[in-house]
């Protein structure tokens, strides 16, 4: 997979993109995240790329020009299968989302500051709308770097052991069962004796349990989902 | 406002908190950031600080001792509205809840790793579990980051225009109504005469109107919340 990243602030997304997860995923070879810094396509010598809003208003609006030479040039050297702006008002990620995303081969990320980008480059390029979730951020990088980190890590050889992410919260639409590690006494706080039984079917039988009843508790709206 | 964010990966967090808007609120004086390092709370020599979860299975689970010496730590030196735990099960961040936040003098954010941290943290120490969203990252720390920069933007002086955070979407329950600027016409894609009628109160109704279109449209769910 080849994710490219277009953004005033490529500086922002280095440490994201270079650890953990992501870092081991291209390493491997499975991921190739580039970002690219749409200042190179400015519309001025002073690097322009933002202007003031027809209308009024606070808050500057990215302009038209400046993102379509950066999808133009981005698109001349391969096909890409979605060219995804990333806006509070986009449909809301999910880990279904998530995973068919995953399954994609070439995907443009845009990501917007200030009031956002010109409409014109939604309606003309912009091929699907992404929000990681309804609040506002002060631009789309972190989206950008949690939307790369949710696929990247389900790409097939990315996690070491692959059934990891398959009990993970949301893939069955259940919240994860409570976890215990080591010591089995902490300041009198003692792990469930059930899970000390050595018998894997009562576990079993437990954490679905403790997964249903928390997902009960907690997000009663996920268990009406298919 | 000082947040103090708990990890084991600290460098991962590094060019998130140190660029653009959290730059801005820490150089003014009106944010504090802190990572610590969780593995200077380590058990051993090597730095341990998760381990097997009781029950079998697949994932290492973080353990109590290096979490609850971290957080008795910072808690020595001054007091704190609230611990955070950054995790997949937690409540849903949305505006309304960095609203709140934004409000407190000292947080604590935990980040995750693995299958999560031991229960009994979360049942004795952590005092709120907020997700970002129904997806499932490699870890805590780029939700962390969102958290730092959905609440940092709204600290009083941290945008240069203030009316501009209050037109953003969801601080009305409403989705942003599209915006432009120039060119007038780019390719033969035009703005809407209406934002070029030199009418404030039409643009406004326009903008309105287009606003609850488009909520309608994408998040009609939005409309029906207080």
């Amino acid at each position: 997979m080849r994710i490219d990243i277009i953004t005033v602030l490529p500086q922002l997304l280095e440490s994201p993109l270079s650890h953990s997860i992501i870092k081991r995923a291209q390493d491997k070879g499975l991921l190739e995240v580039h970002t690219h810094n749409l200042r190179q396509w400015a519309v001025n010598e002073y690097g322009q790329i933002d202007d003031y809003q027809y209308g009024g208003g606070a808050g500057m609006v990215m302009m038209c020009e400046p993102l379509s030479n950066a999808i133009d040039s981005l698109q001349k050297d391969r096909t890409y299968d979605e060219i995804i702006y990333l806006t509070p008002d986009g449909e809301t990620l999910n880990q279904k989302i998530a995973n068919q995303l995953s399954l994609k081969g070439n995907l443009i990320f845009i990501c917007g500051h200030y009031k956002g980008i010109d409409q014109r480059i939604r309606d003309h390029y912009v091929t699907k709308e992404i929000s990681i979730g309804d609040y506002v951020l002060s631009g789309g990088e972190l989206a950008a770097a949690v939307l790369v980190d949710a696929i990247g890590r389900l790409l097939p050889g990315v996690l070491n052991d692959e059934t990891s992410a398959l009990t993970d919260s949301f893939q069955d639409n259940l919240l994860a069962p409570p976890v215990y590690t080591r010591p089995v006494d902490f300041r009198g706080w003692k792990v469930p004796d059930i899970l000390l039984s050595g018998d894997p079917k009562k576990v079993e039988a437990w954490r679905y349990e403790q997964a249903v009843q928390r997902t009960e508790q907690r997000r009663p709206d996920l268990l009406g989902e298919e």
